[in-house]
C-alpha cells in the first residue's frame, strides 16, 4: 500500500485574527468566534503545530491539532488552551504547519450587536 | 473545429463547509446556504464530480453536477441529494474535480437570526 | 520614457456573481450590489472586456471599461448596461480581460431584508 | 546568527478599498473601518510601504507602517494621517511594498445601519 499525498499545501497563513468581543451570551452555537477549518484528503493523518502571533509580545505555540486521513476538522480558537487561551478581542495572526498537504480555512462570526449576524471568511494564505 | 480549454483548474477544494441552521422559514430565497459557484468558460461541458468530507466519518460522494460550455451553475448544497443528502447544521468540506478546467466560488447565507442577514464567500482553493 | 506594467494578471474570473434583489429602494447607497473593483498601479491605461455568464443562454459582453494608469475604479453591475442590462436576482459569473495587468475584486452588499446589512468580497481568480 | 525569511510576499495589493461612511458614533470600536492585517513571520521587522490609488487623482503615499520581528499588526485605514488623512467614504485602492516578505489581509467593518453589522476579508493579491 502506497500512501498519496493530499491536495493543498504545508503552511498556512492568517494575518487578522482575533475572537470577536463581547458577544451573545445566551446561544453556544452564536458565541462570537474565529474558526479554523482544515480539510485532509490524504491517506494520513495531518498533525498540524499552530503557532499565534501577536502584536506586542513573542509568538505562542505550538498548539497541536490532528486531522485523520480523510477528514475535516473545524476548531474554534475560543477553544484553543494549550499552551495558553487566547485573549478576547485581541488581535492576532497564526501560521499553521503540517507534516503533509492539508487546505485551510478562517471563518469569523460575529454577534456583538444584539439581533445582528456578521460573517466572514478566507482561504488561508498557502506558503510553501 | 479545435475545443479550446477553459479558464481554471481542474480541482478545487474549501475546507470551511456547513449548511447553516436554522433559518428563516417562510421565504425560500432567505433560507440559510452554501452555495457552490462553477463558471466553464471552455467549449466543452465539465461533468464535476463532489466529495464531501466529514470530521468523523469516511468521504461521501461522487455528487455528479454538469456545467454546460460557457456556462456557470450555482448549486445549494442543500438540494444535493444523491448519493445522500447533506445534514443541516453538520460540518463538512470538499473537493470538487472536473475534465475540464473550471472556477469555483463558495458563497454562504445565513439567516438563523430573524431580521439579520449575514454572507461570506471565498473562491475556492485551486489544486493541480 | 518606459512603459512599466503594473502588479497583477491579464484575465479575471468570478463564478457567483448576482445583483441582490430585493434591496432598500431609498437611499441608493444601500442598493443591493455587486461591485467590480479594479486596480491600474501600471503607466497605462487599462482597457477592460467583461463577458458576463448564465445558467442558461450563451455569454453576454463585451461590457468595456476603462481605468486609467495609476487609478482604481469601482463599477456596480447594476449600471452596466451596453450592451445590455443585467436582470437583478439572476446568477451569472464573469471574465474580466485587461490589455494591461490590473488586479481585480468583487464586493457585494445585500440590503434585502429592512434594518440588515450583509457584505461579502474577494479578489478574483487570476487567469494567465 | 542567521536572519530568516519569514512567509509571504514583498508586494500585496487591494483594489476595493473604501472607509464605510456614516458609522454608529458612541462605540469606537463600532466604528465603520477598513482594517490591514500584516503578519511579519522573519526575523527582520517589516518597513510597509503603503500606495493609495484614487479614481480620480494621483496614488498618495507612500504610508510607512512597521511590523516588528515575529509581529502582526492591524492599522485602520481611518488612522492613517500622514501624508494625508482618506476622506470617508471614498472609494480607494492600495499596494503594500515591504523589503521582506509579509502576509496581509483586509477586513472591513460596517455599521451604517443602525443594529446591523457587516464584515468582509480577503486576502490581499500577492504579488511577485
Amino acid at each position: 500500500m502506497t500512501m498519496t499525498d493530499g491536495l493543498g499545501s504545508r503552511s498556512w497563513a492568517v494575518p487578522g485574527g482575533g475572537i470577536p468581543f463581547p458577544s451573545q451570551p445566551d446561544e453556544p452555537e452564536l458565541t462570537g468566534a474565529d474558526v479554523l477549518c482544515v480539510l485532509n484528503t490524504g491517506d494520513e493523518p495531518a498533525e498540524l503545530r499552530l503557532t499565534v502571533y501577536y502584536a506586542d509580545q513573542d509568538p505562542v505555540g505550538p498548539y497541536r491539532i490532528s486531522v485523520g486521513a480523510r477528514r475535516i476538522r473545524h476548531v474554534r480558537f475560543n477553544d484553543l488552551i494549550d499552551p495558553e487561551a487566547i485573549r478576547l478581542g485581541r488581535p492576532f495572526g497564526w501560521v499553521a504547519e503540517s507534516q503533509v498537504p492539508v487546505v485551510v480555512q478562517m471563518t469569523r462570526q460575529v454577534t456583538r450587536i444584539p439581533g445582528a449576524l456578521a460573517l466572514c471568511s478566507v482561504i488561508a494564505f498557502a506558503g510553501s
